[in-house]
């Protein structure tokens, strides 16, 4: 469906604003409670101007030491990364960082369902890839193997997401599938 | 244990520092995963100095839309808020937000586990109070009653958490007992 792709790319959405659109729907809809974690931020110096008023003068941006998404979904602890590459050929693993690859080692081994949500700007598609495809691709990395994943490998272990309208990217629908699976 | 208390109040950690402590003993011992989120942060203005120095030079803070930390213990999500108080008598309901309780309401509703950690400065008490014994001290005030949780009503609905080393703050105790009640 190429004229739906194009016309989705033309919106110029960001996969951040469409995940956050998805999820307020999600939540508006009763289905899932998952939220965007605010950016960490270290602050250095704050005016108090007034009894009310705090204003920011001097912060820095922190690395994240876990995923940007968390959540509940039928009682099931809900944790994902979303990334987007310029790429065409293929998603680059430098993408994520070591301590988001443990924290879903973390989350996993705790019974946590953890995925990545993987979009390619110049074509507009989305994947959601399961947590164990990334680590053994992590672990290739590792292991001296090429530093991203091929979007072949991609379209064969992930789970393509077509765009739509309500929700945007319904990336539950492959998560529901997955645990009657 | 007076002695106890007394010495672990001279410490003057905040609540927040002993539960991060206490969340990093969980991960570390593989009990759990638990996060405190950052705080949100509206960002105006943003130097780029350097392609890899970026300052923030304005910056507002944000109200939070949920709860401070949340995670995954036992496969099950787990969500709660922690507030300190100066008051010995009581603990203010100011303390929450009306999204805050909204947000407690949803996650229990997705089968997740909320509940809200209590401090009493003045004593350095700590209790835990399960969401749906928070729920009815909310809806009294909302039908016209006392806008505070009396201290007694929290010793008798709510759990008493003493001060430990490791963990300092050990709630995952009084959780995994209502998980087998
Ligand atoms: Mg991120
Ligand atoms: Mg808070």
């Amino acid at each position: 469906n190429k004229e739906k792709i194009i016309s989705y790319g033309k919106r110029g959405m960001t996969l951040e604003e469409d995940l956050n659109d998805t999820n307020m729907y999600y939540l508006s809809n009763g289905t899932a409670v998952i939220h965007k974690k605010p950016t960490p931020i270290q602050i250095v110096q704050v005016d108090y101007q007034s009894r009310s008023t705090a204003v920011i003068k001097e912060a820095y941006f922190r690395q994240a030491s876990t995923t940007d998404y968390n959540g509940v979904y039928k009682g099931k602890y809900i944790d994902f990364e979303a990334k987007e590459t310029q790429s065409a050929t293929s998603f680059p693993l430098r993408n994520f960082h070591e301590h988001q690859i443990n924290h879903m080692k973390n989350v996993v081994s705790h019974n946590g369902i953890a995925f990545v949500i993987l979009r390619f700007v110049s074509t507009d598609e989305v994947f959601l890839l399961e947590s164990k495809d990334l680590f053994l691709f992590w672990e290739r990395m590792e292991n001296g193997g090429r530093k991203s994943i091929k979007k072949d490998e991609i379209i064969s272990c992930g789970h393509r997401i077509e765009y739509g309208l309500h929700p945007r990217i319904d990336y539950l629908k492959v998560i529901q599938h997955l645990l009657l699976v």
